[in-house]
């Protein structure tokens, strides 16, 4: 069994650790990952979150499964972990790739497993170099949900830009969108900019056109869970607004993301399915600030997880292979083999 | 004293009463307001809340201070209750009323105060009759905030629309902002939609967007805290962005309000002051509910209590005196004398 950590997965000896998201900021609690189901559980629960980490830790519990179960059904139990985030693509990829090895025995699998940990963390510092070259000093960015360390195996997607941005002395104000339900920007991201020592203020997800309409937006820089062979892609619900926003007060609009996030299969974004969460998210709130529940106790929700952004709105793709324009991103250069 | 009675205020022979805002739906509680200084502690806090109902309750308040302190300081107090809200203009409009009766006595004041809240339920009915008009059977509006019988002496603004189509046998689905920081959406407009028996989806802010996309809003109707001379309007923060979307997505998207709430003497909304509330509204909730409080501790945050449509992405001004579209805005004609 390798060893690997990143700011919220570890694995050693013993067991697949998790930092436990939904605990953050109040408490930094690991937790053991022991199973498929375990694994399964945490994603649904969002305990570990983040396209890029749930692939990778996806990655870990099928070569986990496989030594513990050198007899067991290896298919049966990747096809369970697949059907587990049907909108983000990294986990498709990750169990591609963990496929591919099933015939060279549970050795190959921690080496891929190891091998594709190492590799997003490459994919991150060189998407995030990418987008960092894109702010200047003085920018106002805003972003939404959380995008950075806590979310993939390295210094993130579009927090990784800021991240780089504010290692190069490149000095910015990030707004960052709460991102109701599940509060990702109020809890995690304003958490890493508070420790990323980056000038930062939490907003309400509805404030952001107001400070479009002020002229307080240099530039908005999100992450995506699938990108299709249109340059349409998925990300977190809110996301899509932000889009329209941008593009009706000419805010450049930046999506960031590994080329592991880029799906060549699906054309558009019409293809991407939307997991539809429960209504309880929307009534409340929950985690281990506390607990809360504002609404009538039956009110009926609409609670997409997810929504797509059209290619048209997009100033340009941030990949670790390029920054894509929409000629690029129409000539199909993001979807070239490496 | 005189003695009326809506959903939300009561002034009867003991006192001046109010339905503490903050608590619903848990909490059923009426709170008595026996000072100025009570009443503006109400409406800092959005006991008391809803630009109508805030203009009445400063009636009877100051009405009330007169009677109990023959000798006091009259336009002391009015000026103390004015700066309590910049930003709605009923609450003007109602205390220049009131200023104008100071030579008359107390009972003059009674009387007027009683008279503006017959007036305001009088609106309430005039303009949700018209707004009412605008809706089909099986429309699916999208709304934000709460403007219904809570936030008026009747039957409300645009929730008012709703509620004389429904009356009428008009079949509408509505999707309802929750409307953060404070939830008058997730807490006050579910409850209402229920207590009509009007069928609703609760969403947070940030999917309306999606539902636009998805082509599922017929229209848009939200209330106003105060529309200025040529059209532009402030309203709970969060409306801009939908006036945007609805722009983006063709969705008609309609403001609701009596001809108190328009301000002639304000040219444009770069005239109306904004106010700037308490991060703590931000960085979690808190209410009968409970509390929770998710960011950390001292993280910054930019909370305006309201936004600024301009008048050029609004499709009607449904008023009690009529619907104006664009050009009878141009030609000012909501700003007629009545």
């Amino acid at each position: 069994m390798p060893f690997v950590q990143s700011r919220s997965l570890r694995v050693d000896i013993e067991a697949l650790a998790y930092l436990d998201q939904t605990r953050l900021p109040q408490v930094e609690q690991w937790e053991a990952c022991n199973t498929p189901e375990a694994w399964q559980a945490a994603v649904k629960r969002l305990a570990i979150r983040g396209a890029p980490l749930i692939g990778l830790s996806a990655a870990f519990v099928l070569a986990q499964y496989a030594a513990r179960n050198p007899q067991g059904n290896w298919q049966g139990v990747s096809d369970n972990l697949r059907a587990t985030r049907p909108t983000a693509v990294n986990l498709m990829y990750c169990l591609d790739a963990m496929e591919a090895c099933f015939d060279q025995g549970v050795e190959a699998l921690w080496a891929r497993a190891t091998a594709l940990f190492e590799e997003d963390r490459a994919l991150c510092q060189a998407m995030a170099e990418r987008g960092a070259d894109l702010l200047r000093d003085g920018d106002r960015v805003l972003t939404h949900c959380n995008t950075g360390a806590l979310a993939t195996a390295g210094v993130g997607t579009a927090i990784g830009a800021f991240s780089v941005a504010n290692t190069r002395g490149t000095k910015l104000h990030v707004y960052v969108n709460e991102t109701r339900p599940l509060l990702q920007g109020g809890r995690l991201t304003a958490w890493e900019m508070a420790d990323l020592d980056i000038d930062y203020q939490l907003i309400c997800d509805s404030m952001a056109a107001s400070l479009m309409a002020a002229g307080k937006v240099d530039k908005i820089m999100v992450g995506a869970d699938r990108i299709c062979a249109n340059g349409d892609f998925a990300n977190k619900v809110g996301t899509y607004m932000l889009a329209v926003l941008a593009h009706y007060h000419q805010v450049p609009f930046y999506v960031v993301a590994p080329y592991t996030t880029v799906d060549t299969a699906c054309a558009t974004g019409a293809e991407i399915p939307i997991e539809q969460r429960d209504g309880s998210e929307v009534r409340g709130v929950t985690g281990a600030f506390g607990e809360a529940s504002w609404a009538p106790k039956d009110a009926p929700v609409w609670n997409p997880a997810f929504d797509v952004t059209p290619a048209t709105l997009v100033t340009g793709w941030v990949l670790d292979t390029g920054v894509f324009d929409q000629d690029a991103i129409a000539r199909g250069e993001h979807c070239r083999e490496r």
